[in-house]
């Protein structure tokens, strides 16, 4: 799937503040340092408009409430009552969660409530007399649609738009004392941290909440606390008991002489102990905090109803083990008597786990916390006790062990029986006049994926988007944008599924037409970028490389033309958990954060580059693939040499591919990828679907290098040769 | 030149403390605390070898003193009392010099004085009971020829050797209170910094010196302070008056929030100030500080014998002001009475400067200083008040101006002249078995250089290796290992020149008679590099890309084989300056420190990589690329796109190359390349040495891709149509 986890970087670490500009133009903290000495400055004040509601074109002056749109009056005045309660000027609503998900439950959905906007980014603050969304290219439309006219809508990366920060600053202009609050279980650590910093800058003081002030206004209609069951996720799909991982979770912190570590990240907890919920869409994670005390060997796990889910049965139709026998615990939670590792298990509840941080911190001279954490937890921990930096469970959940290995592979083949199986259904029916759109499109290979073995519903929302759609780069579609589509347009199709054995992303893109040669041509330097990324060996150094050392690879060809596709090449992804995973990434990152990590075996990263023309096509290619060990030719000094290889196995679309353009590696190169199809997903369809069959067959023949690349002069010169032995035999 | 720049970031960041073990294998501080977590740990303990002269092939027991060798017994007895009477139980001696310059003058040699090792990189610490001496493995054959057996060899790199730091804790056990001494004018402050961390763990105190103790004993014999006379460079050279880099010098510190600015390097101040001299071997430099003061308003230079030089005749021919005249001074050296930017001048001297920025220190409340300083700079100024990143003098003198640009340009023009001229002698001279080594060849080639307009000596010393010695990455020949030069073997030259409109630097590989199969697919692979990187456009962002997002370009034909070089990839170089220079480069630097600086228009850089097979040969192909706008096909979002030109114009050696191993885009450029060297140089060499000119055009023709890189189906194809068709004729 495209970028997610480029965007999720930014909603957890700054997006709050400054805003994605370019995603792979990411935050570097002199430039934050100067852009917001600039944003005090005459110059940058001056660049900045004034936006009101009033810019909206749906809200000229006067109107407040289109009656298709949430009312928000109300719900502006309640908060505003609750400010103005606790003697705040401001209040900040971010998208996320207490645990910064990059998706979230409806009950954690604030900031939509207050707005109406349900994109799922996008931030706001309201003041007494104003009320701010911040949001990203792809919401613009659908923000105007959702939200009615109390809204000031801040269209990020435009000119002129203020950063929430030089909005804040200049809206509270002439209060003294002005205070901003936001609730700090919900903002993380790092955004808190620099809003409080630029803020204090212009005496404004960012305070923290003791409510959820949303929540508290939220009385009626609001979702309920996400409650799925638990699951003991098998070994046999693990790999790894979580007593093996928990014990290297000791190792890990002796080595960095943390005396506790507080995991507050959803998919962090539920891969340690090798648990699976629903409580979140499309991550099959449950709300929950772990606390490991090397000191008292304690390790505790709080979730919500844990009485009730200890003793439960299971309702995974693969899991036999109830939570209490899995976890080694009492049906009680207690540990007492209890041989071994043994989760003690208490109820979620964050003023709970704030009081046992709290009493950890005091008696732990060092305390391992993510930097994707809330503001709330990372202010627990004194600067001289604090470790933050991205934690063994990050670490080692993104290097697969061999079993995970295997269902990563194994469920990529599932995933693409059904994605071929579908598309080659759709490009036969729409060549036959068929009507399918976007949303029938992504609906439809939903089903096909569904009845795939182990399959557990998607990994993200289909990104299925025809023609000018594509251009939008996180696009999905809607009841408001749906298209058809035909034989006139690139189709973007970026999807996944999540299966117990493995979470899949996979794009393709297609043209069931005639497209242009200016589409051919973008979509061939897409492809050659994708073919050099995945064909790249690296040396295995004790740091290195890092993802922003190989972007350049598949990037390359688009710059070259002076072309660019503005998001990252490649994200880290699941085993049956988030689809986007860290902490290491393939992309440009300018001078990036301390917590990016190098690449090493095991782990697994979308190849997806792509190109965008706005207005009227997008087009992206990604695969998965598997970083592992190569034997080359040589062997520099006993080095290892590490590479990729894809596990999603679907063919590219050669209509869309100049032969001429590719390189004979680069063609090889698609010849042993397309063989690979041929020979592993052509058995499973053969006597079972034959029209996928003949679809994939079709589309992964032999391409020769000879005749697709070979120099101009040559083919004259052949053809000069053949017309006169022709001549002569003649 | 090879990659002494990388190096060069080591010498001056940790290499003291570390060692390099690869060059390209950086340092990371979780990879430090990990490495001395273990050095404590009984694991690491069992690894590191016990070291002792005795294991040196030339001190068996009992030999003290080889009659060729430096005595370094009166010596060391000498500095073991001046360590006695100030209560320290050792002393690091490191290479550099107050300013941490790349090469140091006689008088600063310290190092070399101490243990009678002449190569540039190394450092020594003594105890009262041991001496030793890190280096790394181009110098291991010298030290073991040039150090007495007092000293002990440690071979940086070598499985077993303990770092100086691992070495210090395990010679100081047992001694309570221990304490490492330095003199902290020569010791670099990241590299203080570390060994005080990681000494301090082990209960070992690392102080302060306040005398320079290698300086105190030596006594007789120590060359004199270099005083070299000081050149104004003329503006026709410079391209920008020092007064308008002081004006921008003031705006950068203000958008910085820095009160004053301490500049200690070398270059620096050279370039800030548009003057030359030559206190320094290879770099065009003098002895001096600077302190830009802007609460005061104020400049002060300090110089050497400030007086004499102030109003000392020009030595230059280019040059026609006096000192004080360029630096609107009073021959004093005072500004009283000086309208607009006056330079006031005073007496070089370590203490005054001390005391003065001291002074400046108390009333700033910022004071800028690059990472690359003396600890005993550094260590003035309070946390609080500290601003050590790359100084906009490092930033801005990367950015050459145009007039610095054609400079550049103009100088490599006459570069390549003398190294095409001489190269074409030594391939006749040597086939026809004239006798030529790598000595004589280097010095005839400084003649050939020397000759050159505007030349003003070499910019390093030249790397001239036959066979074997080219596997040494940093060689350079001495009369220890001068070897011939025939048709037989590799043969690398990496040399260059200071001019005084700009600093060379140019890497060439020969065979002379038949290369093997195996050394012509090295160097295609590194050629190939050369050429994508040289080749590459990349989009102007906001920050980056930076030279590590590059860096694969070039290593991935190696790693693709499973080959490598252990360097970087390129350096920046100086106008008429050092030859290495930051701060920006190309090269995978892991956790990189975050001095790295993005790459941008105007700079120049070196694209070098290589091939090095131990005891057989090695290869390098280096240019040096100015980067500049490229308009490409398509302008995608109105970016402005960059990419590289070679100002370099030598051929390179077609005999090394297999042309069915390139690519079409490979060809192509080499074709373009070696068409711009026929067309800029043929006109210089035509009528005035013509055999060089042949030599040169020979080297230069246009290959045609058809004929190199058809495919071998077509090939064939070709011929038994061609075989037909005369069949047919006849």
């Amino acid at each position: 799937m495209h970028l997610f986890s480029f965007l999720l970087v930014f909603i957890l670490g700054s997006v709050h503040l400054y805003g994605v500009v370019a995603v792979i133009q990411t935050y570097d903290v002199e430039e934050i340092k100067e852009r917001h000495r600039r944003s005090v400055s005459t110059d940058r004040r001056s660049e900045i408009r004034d936006i009101s509601p009033e810019d909206r074109p749906s809200c000229p002056p006067g109107q407040i409430f289109p009656s298709n749109r949430v009312n928000s009056t109300l719900r502006l005045r309640d908060l505003r009552e609750e400010m103005r309660k606790i003697g705040i000027d401001a209040y900040i609503i971010p998208s996320e969660d207490a645990h910064q998900s990059e998706y979230t439950s409806p009950y954690d959905q604030r900031r939509k409530f207050i707005c109406g906007l349900s994109g799922s980014a996008g931030y706001a603050i309201v003041t007494m007399a104003n009320a701010a969304l911040w949001t990203d290219g792809r919401y613009f439309l659908q923000a105007e649609a959702e939200m009615d006219c109390n809204w000031i809508l801040m269209k990020r990366g435009e000119k002129g738009v203020p950063s929430s920060t030089e909005w804040l600053i200049s809206v509270l202009e002439g209060i003294e004392h002005a205070t901003v609050g936001s609730y700090p279980y919900l903002l993380g650590s790092r955004s808190w941290t620099n809003y409080e910093k630029e803020l204090s800058k212009n005496n404004i003081t960012l305070v923290k909440t003791n409510e959820d002030l949303v929540g508290n206004i939220w009385t009626s209609g609001r979702p309920s606390f996400p409650n799925s069951p638990i699951n003991a996720l098998p070994y046999k799909f693990a790999g790894r008991h979580w007593q093996e991982k928990m014990a290297d979770m000791h190792i890990s912190m002796k080595t960095k002489e943390a005396d506790a570590m507080v995991v507050t990240g959803l998919d962090e907890t539920a891969w340690l102990l090798n648990l699976r919920a629903s409580d979140i869409p499309f991550t099959p994670v449950f709300f929950s905090y772990v606390i490991v005390d090397r000191k008292k060997n304690q390790t505790i796990l709080y979730i919500k109803n844990h009485n009730t889910k200890l003793t439960a049965n299971p309702t995974e139709e693969e899991t036999t083990q109830k939570l209490y026998e899995h976890l080694n615990t009492g049906t009680d939670g207690s540990c007492s008597g209890k041989p071994g590792y043994c989760v003690e298990v208490r109820e979620y509840d964050p003023v709970a786990v704030t009081d046992k941080v709290s009493s950890v911190v005091e008696y732990s001279e060092r305390v391992w916390i993510s930097p994707i954490c809330s503001y709330a937890f990372y202010s627990l921990i004194p600067k001289g006790k604090l470790l933050q930096e991205n934690t063994a469970i990050s670490v080692q959940k993104a290097r697969k062990n061999p079993i995970e290995r295997l269902g990563m592979i194994k469920s990529h083949v599932r995933d693409a029986v059904a994605l071929i199986s579908f598309v080659a259904r759709l490009e036969k029916e729409v060549k036959a006049g068929v009507r399918w759109t976007e949303l029938s499109a992504a609906d439809k290979l939903t089903e096909y994926r569904g009845k795939q073995m182990y399959n557990r519903g998607l990994s993200f929302e289909t990104i299925s988007s025809s023609g000018s759609n594509g251009a939008i780069i996180h696009y999905a579609p809607s009841n408001l944008t749906d298209k058809e589509i035909t034989t006139d347009d690139v189709y973007l199709l970026d999807s996944g599924g999540q299966y117990l054995d493995g979470t899949t992303d996979v794009t393709r893109t297609f043209h069931f037409g005639s497209p242009t040669d200016f589409q051919k041509e973008c979509y061939t330097l897409v492809l050659k970028g994708y073919i050099d990324l995945a064909n790249v060996k690296f040396m295995k150094m004790s740091f290195g490389p890092y993802g922003r050392e190989l972007d350049i690879l598949t990037r390359r060809h688009l710059w070259n033309s002076g072309l660019d596709y503005r998001h990252g090449t490649g994200h880290g992804i699941g085993m049956y958990l988030g689809v986007h995973e860290g902490p290491a990434r393939i992309g440009m990152t300018g001078k990036q954060p301390s917590y990016d990590h190098p690449i090493e075996e095991g782990q697994f990263f979308s190849d997806e580059p792509g190109y965008y023309e706005d207005g009227s096509f997008g087009m992206r290619v990604e695969s998965i693939m598997e970083v592992k060990k190569f034997n080359l030719k040589y062997k520099f000094r006993n080095s290892v040499f590490l590479g990729f290889e894809l596990v999603t196995l679907v063919p590219h679309e050669p209509n869309l591919i100049k032969y001429e353009m590719l390189s004979k590696d680069q063609i090889d190169w698609l010849n042993t990828y397309h063989k690979k199809v041929q020979d592993t997903i052509g058995p499973l369809l053969i006597n079972t679907n034959r029209e996928a069959y003949d679809w994939m067959e079709l589309r992964t023949r032999k391409i020769t290098y000879a005749v697709s690349a070979a120099p101009k002069e040559i083919l004259s010169l052949l053809i000069i040769l053949l017309s006169f032995t022709l001549v002569f035999v003649s």
